[in-house]
């Protein structure tokens, strides 16, 4: 990174050692994986400790993704109680699960007591009942209560995500007491933000800034300058409304409480940004027809998460070519509409997927919602109709001149037309349309979409042609 | 929001009043907008500036948002100077442009002042020059220089997100003469999560975290407890570049620094999550087809950036139809052919549009480089093998039900399997290629991929039918 920028290189020598790793694309350096390969080769403890100890969890994590998996499970044995398991945090899940499996339970369990809750609780997750259970067994009384807890809360829930680990203090202590607490206390969260006041049965009253404590004097009590925690966050809330929280209220941490309103945990802006790109990447893959695969997924694992909506597109192929069964004698007797048959459907599935993609990505982040849906539906509307007209003209001019038939010319027009608007129709009120019932419009919007522009397409220009023809 | 929890929005009033302005389905309540609606054409200041001055400035966007044009003007006006021009930054470009250049400059740069760096950059430069130079004219000469200093990085650099107040400290300060600067200085940021320690040139030296000033004793040297700061950010970084920093190593802020490492501001993780949001917005925006479309776009606006990518695929489609126009004949004679064959061209544009979603998404987030490169082109390969071969049997018994014609089943189902696999190699080494020659991936891959599995597809299928049917 940072190419091009020697000079700051040279001076900082923190960024030569960062670039130490990663080549000028970003990408894990060759020689770097090279060494490291041959020092797993050579079982070279020293050399591995070494050179991986000083690398940031994420660091960890892309050398892990860029060696072969017998290099990774290697690796990870030789290092043995060096390895920071944090870095699990940071691959594939495909990747963590097989490094996870060859590990005995009770060096997992060793190595979670190390971690944060919430990362303790995203590899442990994965796992099945029966290694959960027996891993937990082995943490002491605390942690093993902590960790059951995130564990019972819904999958995708902000329980599951949230750190169990906070500064809390009681509303009656000064900001001395509480500076002095912290200079004390051994057992304070590797990093934080903010600290919370809760009474003596753990409800939450208020939070205060780190920088309100430092701009604060001594005496003053820290009820007199804690804020009203109005984004606290139900452990039962799903993370993808708890990052719109973040986002919306440009929050670093928020707290997590319970039914009881009682404090239970502190969500992060880090694992919040891993939600978003999460959801982002969800809706991506959705819209793209693909589910939840991953890179590391097998050939049968992809296959299979495909299946299914190439199963649907079948179904809809089909109808569309039920329709251009309809039409069969006219497409003997002018077979140059077999020709031009799928430019009409194919551009009517185009536009169409253009007022999808938007629809979806403004329902996804709320910008389309009841005040603008009906302007959005007039604007698209206008949109289709627009360039229905530009490319009606377009196509209807190429065709007449290909097939030396200006009847032709003006049938594809005027199919183009029709197959245009009503794209633009079935690209904003199928998703909308899906959204009101409480499907999620990026998995079922494009199987409907495609199939209303394939057989309005086709019947429109043949229906038009057959109708045309016939009267010739 | 929280809705289902009303026990807790009994005991927290805050909720409840986050909660007067949302709905459940977390849009602007309707009978908000109307009461707000109702005191803007009673022109009721006082009731404007009670209900609206309590507004987080996202939630006065979403208003609005939601408001109509010219309520939305009339709505800045009443208000005045309590009107809080951060709003500004959550709304969609158009409508802030609408709302600033209906205001005067002067009233644009006294408000202006009032704003953090970067909200105030976010909001300077979208307007031309001419009102750039007015506005900046009227500020106090360090508030000028700072603003312009932003304005003179290029677009979407960190130059342009970061925030030009921060704290600073010399080395040899302590602990203790720190805290109680911080405790005399009104001039402090709003909010800050870590300082930086600086030479006498402004030359960034590191960086402690406001946690580790708290813990730590009054005594204590500044330089003793500071860390390295191995994430500055080069003012002229690519903000995604800079947000990609932000997200593999965690970082809440980082010190932006100029190209002679001297301190120049501070990037926060607030702003950061809007980059990301933006560009995760981009990639799944061009993918469909669209380019940097905003809802608030107008009819000819939306009808102009779309044509040229349906431009394209007209040329690509009418590049398929001259495939077909090959076999015309064939055609003619089978009239089966034409109404199977947007069937074989159709499931492979699908098939290749889901391989080439996992590439694009994956060359995006750096997960695929060089070192899985060929294992994934091999997997996409045996995935494309595996669900033509699927496909194939499934169609060609269709098929060969439905025409009573087992030579037309099996003619069909070769061509599928041809399509499928070819769809996959396309699907990723199209991103790929595109990649490697510095094209984004998202934004052409579509056209191509869908151009090679019409092409691949109609050619398969006809040809075969051609080579069968002239036989026999």
């Amino acid at each position: 990174m940072q190419s091009g920028n020697e000079q700051a290189a040279e001076d900082a020598p923190a960024h030569a050692e960062h670039s130490d790793i990663y080549d000028d694309d970003g990408v894990v350096r060759a020689s770097f994986l090279a060494h490291i390969g041959a020092a797993i080769a050579d079982r070279d403890t020293l050399t591995l400790k070494g050179d991986v100890a000083s690398l940031h969890e994420s660091e960890l994590g892309d050398l892990l993704e860029a060696l072969q998996p017998d290099q990774r499970r290697s690796l990870v044995e030789l290092l043995g109680a060096d390895f920071d398991f944090s870095a699990l945090t940071e691959v594939d899940e495909a990747i963590r699960l097989d490094i996870v499996e060859n590990l005995p339970n009770e060096q997992i369990a060793q190595a979670v007591q190390e971690l944060d809750s919430d990362d303790a609780v995203y590899i442990l997750e994965d796992l099945d009942q029966e290694d959960q259970d027996e891993i937990l067994a082995q943490l002491p009384f605390t942690e093993r209560i902590r960790l059951r807890r995130s564990l019972d809360y819904p999958e995708e829930s902000a329980g599951r995500r949230m750190q169990t680990e906070f500064v809390a203090v009681p509303p009656f202590w000064t900001v001395g007491q509480t500076i002095d607490y912290m200079r004390e206390d051994k057992d304070l969260p590797d990093s934080f933000s903010q600290i919370f006041v809760i009474d003596p049965t753990f409800k939450l009253l208020g939070a205060v800034h780190l920088d309100q404590i430092l701009r604060t004097k001594r005496a003053v009590k820290v009820e007199d300058i804690m804020h009203e925690t109005r984004h606290a966050i139900p452990a039962t809330m799903d993370q993808e409304e708890a990052a719109r929280e973040f986002e919306q209220y440009d929050l670093l941490s928020a707290a997590v409480v319970d039914e009881n309103e009682r404090l239970v945990g502190v969500l992060t802006i880090d694992d919040v940004v891993d939600v978003i790109q999460q959801e982002a990447e969800e809706d991506l893959m959705r819209l793209g027809g693909v589910g939840d695969e991953e890179l590391s997924d097998t050939i049968l694992a992809a296959s299979r998460s495909r299946v299914p909506w190439l199963l649907v597109n079948l179904f809809t192929a089909f109808l569309a070519a039920s329709v251009i069964g309809l039409f069969d004698h006219t497409i003997e007797r002018v077979v140059a509409l077999a020709v031009l048959m799928p430019i009409v459907a194919g551009m009517g599935g185009n536009a169409a997927s253009q007022t999808m993609t938007v629809t979806v990505r403004a329902l996804a982040t709320k910008d389309l919602d009841i005040y603008n849906a009906w302007r959005i539906i007039r604007r698209e509307m206008g949109v289709g109709f627009i360039n229905g007209i530009i490319f009606a003209m377009l196509i209807g001019t190429v065709a007449a001149t290909w097939f030396s038939d200006p009847y032709l010319g003006g049938i594809i027009a005027g199919a183009m037309v029709i197959n245009m608007f009503v794209a633009a129709l079935a690209g904003i009120l199928i998703p909308l349309v899906l959204d009101r019932y409480g499907i999620d419009p990026a998995v079922a919007s494009a199987v409907f979409v495609t199939a209303v522009t394939d057989v309005v397409g086709f019947f429109a220009f043949l229906g038009l042609a057959s109708w045309w023809f016939g009267f010739s």
